[in-house]
């Protein structure tokens, strides 16, 4: 199955103690889509300015990404700035244009509108349930957002959680959005809201599961080189989703291995600046980070 | 096999956001025996003042903790006042006093000796010294430390390191010890000072364990009543040692099974203040909790 994607496609300037960066292909959109196609086809609703080049569509085309969605708007494209210490866990940003996207609003091909995967990026939840309300019945809707919205735009995050079934966001922002410092209680305040699955995303300590079926963790795998944290959520989401589209099954069991196959992903992302590390990445190198997760939590049961 | 722990048996006073208790029974030695005692023998070094009354003494004999080297001094027992925030991650000391545990010297009855399995609890690493010292020929030494003695006795302490088979220390206490933020490289610089095997607890986020045979990740157990984090990690390092001992096997698969014991004994700890939810806690309990753990991590390999 093909995944809708509705999102950002930006550029951005990074810096972290390893180097830097200077607009560089980024957005959420951007890394989710390049993420998932390794999996299945991906179908991606964004704006960019009238400065997008030509390079980046043709990389995201050669990953068989369909960008008949791909709005191009007078102006200039999303630009985010922002530094990381070296801790990496929080990006500090310095600046942001949204410039184009600030008008955003998502606009879907006919063919799109009967996905049956969707993926709502970090986006304004009205603009999440303006994909919604133009969307004929996915088998799944997954979504993303952040404290800003959390804040800002409750009321309209809350509406769209209803029709999610799969809500993947961090830590602090679980406990925000329940308004609980425990996390298991706030996940099960969340999983009343609407979504059936909750992904707490805890950066370099891994995920953590939540639904019907139990709890499930899932660790970060420990690399000696973290060059760049960006997109790895993102990242993470496309593994996950376009694992499930791939499958197309949405068991408890298939959801776990998911996980893992976002696990990995997002590993490899933040390995390089940008997508970089993406761009040469092989199955058979995903295959074998899959079975490197397997090592790291396997363990006997009791006799 | 019995483990011979050397550490401090305390009173302390604790704060947390759940509620607040007095004088109870705390100190490493005492968290980590009496979780031991699970799984096996116990020999106990420690020195508390002629305060100590006989109740705490009654209940450690009655999980078959050898007392022997117990010592009484004139003057009060080890006291510590702490609090924790909501997020219960870190102890804000507030009060220490050390008392009799100033003038304090390990010395182990004749036959504490012949140990096979040794735990070093944070104490001074020049006392730690002073026990390997006593030991014959241990088949196993394990050991914990802190920022406190890796900043103010590193001399010593890398001494004791040469002689120690598995390090337990926190995420900070191994960037600090290595001198280096990424914690697979700081595991591995950490690995060239004599353990073989490197445990680092990262509280709610779990465990990870790095060793030539590779790394090892448990999550922690996601807890809907964490009442007080005091002693978590000794009576992590006494599930831990205490498989070890129990089963006389150090193979890798022995570790990671150990790992497991270890998380679920912290995860007891944590339900209640000081050592009550380990008073009534049975074998079934435990066991029940070790399935949890694996249900918390599983998942289906590549087909």
């Amino acid at each position: 199955m093909d995944i809708l994607v509705v999102g950002s496609v930006a550029f951005d300037t990074v810096e972290t103690p390893f180097g830097q960066v200077e607009d560089v292909l980024g957005g959420s959109a951007t890394f989710f889509s390049t993420s998932a196609s390794f999996m299945t086809g991906v179908q991606l609703v964004a704006v960019v300015g009238e400065d997008f080049p030509e390079e980046p569509k043709g990389f995201l085309k050669s990953r068989g990404i369909d960008l008949a969605g791909l709005q191009t708007r007078p102006g200039e494209t999303f630009r985010w700035k922002g530094r990381y210490g070296y801790d990496l866990n929080e990006a500090h940003t310095l600046e942001t244009h949204l410039n184009v996207f600030e008008s955003f609003h998502p606009k879907l091909p006919e063919v799109f509108c009967s996905a049956q995967y969707v993926f709502l990026a970090n986006i304004d939840p009205e603009l999440q349930l303006e994909v919604l309300a133009q969307v004929d019945k996915p088998r799944l809707v997954a979504c993303d957002t952040m404290n800003f919205w959390i804040d800002g735009k409750r009321d309209a995050l809350i509406k769209t959680l209803k029709r999610v079934d799969i809500l993947l966001i961090n830590e602090a922002e679980t406990r925000q959005l329940a308004n609980e410092a425990n996390l298991v209680k706030a996940a099960r305040t969340i999983l009343d809201m609407g979504p059936s699955t909750l992904v707490v995303k805890r950066g370099e300590y891994g995920v953590l599961v939540f639904s019907a079926q139990g709890v499930f963790s899932a660790p970060a795998y420990p690399l000696e080189e973290v060059f760049d944290p960006t997109g790895a959520g993102d990242t993470f989401a496309g593994g996950f989703v376009g694992y499930l589209a791939s499958t197309d099954n949405l068991s408890d069991s298939s959801i776990r291995k998911a996980t893992v196959f976002g696990s990995v992903m997002a590993s490899f992302t933040v390995e390089d600046f940008s997508l970089n590390r993406l761009r040469d990445l092989t199955w058979t190198e995903i295959e074998a980070r899959f079975r490197k997760f397997q090592a790291l939590t396997q363990f006997e049961g009791l006799s």
